[in-house]
């Protein structure tokens, strides 16, 4: 064991990073545009892969554009692999993705001035396209890299004004010889801040990730009788509307009483004909559950059928439930939930274990390594917006856990 | 007291009628699409002036364009007022309004086939723009004869196309000489389909309109917070979604309370950002309440105020409840209704006391004259539908009872 305990990343070398990077594709708002495979993102890119080289690290690109830099080792073992992604939402903010970027490439700043060589080479990477904003699905590089999906239906993949992201990705200026995917990799450790409330509003400084939610989607259509307002006694009517209500209800309460992880959520809804004196005929609405356990989404996946049934027939309905998609939870991994935990309590910090509601990179590495993520808080829980933000001992905390992890992994054999 | 008790209408003459007018602005659904002072607007009016002037009537139009067909009485005493509108919804019926007139004109062709002359005149009215989906608000023609509007309001009334309502009348091939109301009408009967299920479903051939409904409409904005809905701990939410499900529940509840004359309906929803995985941030949608009495309407409007507040502060949202319009219930006139239903007796027929949902001409007249409705079932209670229907039953016995209050009517002193 040669972690030297005395190691800390260097706060304001880490923040500076970060706000270099956030003037590129900086919005009035205080927030990011730094969409996959954009000119923003080439820019963010070259910065970043400056600063890899300048850190000691060599950078290869895959087939995708997703980039490793590495340090290596002392012995000639898979490597530990840590980061996250760079690309934002439109109207994204200034930390997701890019502080487990940054913070892994302080990771590697620290190790290259304190001239540590740890046994296991250690890889930084940034992901191509973990939004989804510009080419669906979200975490497309990780999910081929990961053998979840095939490279050509990532490079087939369309945005919105129909460029390729194979077009795209060749505008970069990259060299894009790597090989995706495909070799052993010892540990993935991803830093993210949480996107929710909970490790704020608890007074925690680091969350631990030991599983990432599964979820269920579902498109409801109820169908009534769309008949005047006025005109139509309340005995008589079949209001869609109040079926939906009915099931929005039954929704919270299913969410309830599976939580605190379960959730529930009607997100979007679509009333027809939508005028202010005729009863809703018809209503179409989205259904959004998730539990980091398996058994209770099935358990809440019944909950939901019965209750639309039940609601349906209520309102004297006809109607449809049908399923949009299931992914199923990911439960992370044991060993270096272990370590991670330990590195917290070992650098004085509070942290607490903590479910990871959307979806992340680090879900498609469990597939093919040993997986965990690191969480940090996040102001009132808003991440996808230009008011994302964290505060600089947020950054720091979740950084050091990351650099004696990383640390800890690389001397594992 | 003149009245020929055999006297009775030509059902095969009136569905004729009714058929020939349906043919004027024809959808191919079966409908019709006869829009006020549109061009098939100007093709009924045309045919419904010649029929009147066969029918020995005197034409005389005003200056909105409604069009009144007298038939002299034997005493210069105020005339019966008899008839609705021939405008159509853009995807409307062929019997809303149309069977008021051409059941009035029906009366007037009986008149005149069997020779009998009235004490008091009898006039028969087409009024202008009584749909208001052209040109807002409905009833526009028959309010300003009443006084509630000033003429110029309706004159500069303006379609979506941004075309005045006066330039569309001058079109019309009309001699706009008449003036507007400022005389005595000795009673206003408006025959009309009941654009509601009650009739048929208890198998009445008629009812009586003793009370045009009151209503209240409402706009509500909530607002809470949209965050994610994987990260977002039930608990902690402000889904404004979870609010205006509770709030529609709690009016249809209110409605049913104050049923069966009492009705509650919620018919727009307006869902931001309307997206599948984030909680509703705000969500804005209408009230729509009605009662035929006043105090039961004042106190569904206190009802609503307390349940708005009470579903916002549940779902610990903020938001408000703005008034849009009130229209207090119309009370129709009792000797009238006296008359009706002894006629509908004397006739053999089956009626009931019923009270009018949506609103209609009569209820402006109700202001200036004593005023009542007579209305015929419709098939499954579908109006403003081209599958709006009605059988030919229901169109005679409707129609007879008009023909013997309008008789009676006008041999009242």
């Amino acid at each position: 064991m040669t972690t030297r305990p005395n190691l800390r990343i260097d706060l304001d070398r880490l923040w500076s990073s970060l706000m270099e990077m956030a003037e590129i594709g900086a919005t009035p708002a205080g927030g990011c545009n730094r969409q996959a495979l954009t000119p923003e993102d080439a820019r963010g890119r070259a910065l970043f892969k400056r600063w890899c080289e300048q850190a000691g690290c060599t950078v290869t690109v895959d087939g995708l554009g997703s980039m490793f830099a590495r340090r290596e080792g002392t012995e000639n073992l898979p490597p530990v692999l840590i980061g996250s992604h760079l690309d934002t939402q439109p109207t994204g903010g200034k930390f997701d993705g890019v502080l487990g970027v940054l913070g892994a490439l302080e990771v590697m700043r620290v190790l290259k001035e304190s001239g540590l060589r740890t046994r296991r080479p250690i890889e930084l990477v940034n992901w191509t396209n973990e939004e989804g904003c510009r080419f669906a699905p979200a975490m497309l590089a990780s999910a081929v890299f990961a053998g979840v999906l095939p490279p050509a239906r990532a490079l087939d993949a369309r945005d919105a004004q129909g460029a390729r992201f194979g077009d795209e990705l060749a505008k970069m200026d990259l060299e894009c010889s790597a090989p995706i995917g495909g070799r052993e990799i010892a540990a993935y450790v991803e830093l993210h801040i949480e996107q929710g409330p909970i490790l704020e509003a608890e007074g925690f400084d680091v969350g631990f990730v030991a599983v990432g939610q599964g979820h269920r989607w579902y498109d409801v259509a109820y169908r009534g009788f769309g008949s005047h307002a006025g005109s139509t006694p309340m005995p008589t009517r079949r209001d869609a509307m109040a079926g939906a209500a009915r099931l929005v209800l039954e929704l919270q309460a299913i969410g309830r009483k599976h939580g605190p992880a379960g959730m529930a959520t009607v997100g979007e809804m679509h009333v027809a004909p939508n005028s202010r004196n005729i009863i809703p005929g018809e209503i179409r609405f989205t259904i959004d559950i998730r539990h980091p356990d398996h058994d209770m989404l099935e358990a809440m996946d019944a909950e939901v059928r019965a209750a639309f049934a039940r609601c349906r027939d209520a309102e004297r309905l006809e109607g449809e439930l049908s399923d949009v998609s299931y992914n199923p939870p990911v439960p992370f991994d044991a060993d270096i939930l272990d370590i991670i935990r330990r590195q917290t309590a070992a650098l004085g910090l509070k942290g607490r274990d903590i479910v990871s509601g959307a979806g992340h990179d680090a879900f498609h590495l469990a597939k093919v390594c040993p997986t965990a993520m690191i969480f940090t808080p996040c102001k009132d829980g808003i991440s996808h917006h230009e008011s994302e933000d964290i505060t600089r001992e947020w950054a720091e905390a979740g950084t050091n856990v990351l650099l004696r992890a990383a640390i800890e992994l690389a001397e594992r054999v």
